[in-house]
């Protein structure tokens, strides 16, 4: 099951015909994943959901620290499809998972999100919501909105109005005095930084109605590469930095400190 | 534009990572393409619903050429990606499309097809139904199933229940002499077959509701690979040949010869 690390597939591949595959976008910190325990349970459960086969764990961990090890900052990928070939969508009941890994360079950390409020809407499918999968049209299409419109990111909403996540990062909405992300059994993904803020219970699970963001104290994104990022517009509608998603970024920090930045601090 | 033919892709190909493109498979008959022209229409709306810019056809058409010229029969597939790279789901700019041809036999000719109800729903995106892009998930889980209950194909509805289509097939209902096809506006794939049998008026588009298909006269299912094939089997349900079937399939015969073959005849 192991291969040496790729740098191309097959054009018969099943990631590139069907985006029959997961993946795992992980922060790289002084020569190692801090988060990679959480990713690789993703992962597994990802794999699992869609019948792929998770390759030797041991091997892909040996080579992810080949790959690591020297590098202070960073971000890996790991991508894992269901292999070659098969006759149409049929899986090949002996297809041979394929996994790439890549390392890229971490993205700026921004002091606060201009994101805009996407069009393109989310589907609601079951069997696929909260997994890392490779079929991400819909977040393609809502991040080109996004940068036409100038902004970093994009809010994605379900089919009923509903606000989700961002395209690349789940949502933190700040009512009360409590944070609040809306829940990805439908659509979205299970984040894994989402995941400890729930474990911490830092943040609940909360419905967000369509008209619940305007009047919402802050909002904020998370995700495991860039960490908690307060979002200062959406759309027109402005916010001033607040103390709320400080705190929440310092009790972040405190537990990884590769996410310690200068954050919403003006 | 033009590259020549790949074997293998970059990881960093969008294809790969997001399922970001749009594929035609295409009936190859004595060293041509008859249906080239629908395939090339459907494959312009895909890549232009996604922003994909189409490579020089002239090209294309000329490396299809040097691929089928000696085929008597076979598939060809063409697979259209939005290339490599980007931060993110973000497009790149400056993105140059990937396109791929890939020749594969024909596959057999069944006489009756057993098929089954699939669990997997189709989820409703009316910015993705209708194009054949590639997040493909669905019809991969859906035609798993399929293949698990020892069936030929797997019958999809949408999230209401409502029949829409085959996993890589439309659906064809006969009903009081008068074959009709369901709408494909906010999922499945608009065939070119099941185009090509709408504009000449031998079939229509009409809602088949949930308990549409037990009392139908007659259900086939229509691609641009295998012609009509009529359903002998819907889950428990059977259904003897008839005759309306056999005449769809000898008018599609006649402007089609390549679709010429034993059919539903016993």
């Amino acid at each position: 099951m192991g291969r040496d690390r790729l740098d191309t597939v097959s054009i018969a591949n099943r990631g590139l015909n069907y985006g029959d595959g997961v993946f795992e976008t992980m922060r790289v910190h002084r020569g190692a994943l801090p988060l990679w325990p959480q990713h690789l349970a993703r992962l597994r459960e990802g794999a699992g959901r869609l019948g792929i086969a998770v390759p030797d764990v041991d091997f892909i961990e040996a080579r992810i620290a080949d790959m690591v090890s020297a590098v202070d900052a960073g971000v890996l990928k790991l991508l894992l499809t269901r292999g070659e070939g098969g006759r149409g969508y049929a899986p090949p009941a002996d297809a041979v998972p394929t996994w790439m890994l890549s390392l890229q360079p971490l993205p700026e950390v921004l002091a606060g999100l201009r994101v805009h409020p996407c069009e393109t809407r989310l589907s609601m499918q079951a069997a696929l919501a909260g997994i890392k999968h490779c079929n991400r049209l819909e977040q393609v299409l809502g991040r080109a909105e996004a940068v036409r419109a100038g902004c970093d990111e994009g809010l994605m909403q379900d089919l009923a109005g509903n606000p989700v996540c961002a395209t690349s990062a789940n949502l933190l909405v700040l009512r009360d005095g409590r944070w609040r992300t809306p829940a990805v059994e439908t659509c979205g993904v299970a984040g894994v930084l989402r995941a400890w803020l729930l474990a911490q219970d830092l943040v609940e699970v909360a419905a967000v109605p369509p008209e619940g963001l305007a009047d919402a104290d802050a909002l904020a994104l998370c995700n495991a590469v860039r960490g908690i990022l307060p979002m200062r517009a959406l759309g027109a509608r402005e916010w001033s930095p607040h103390q709320a998603t400080d705190e929440l970024q310092a009790r972040l920090a405190m537990a990884y400190p590769m996410f310690q930045h200068a954050g919403s601090k003006p």
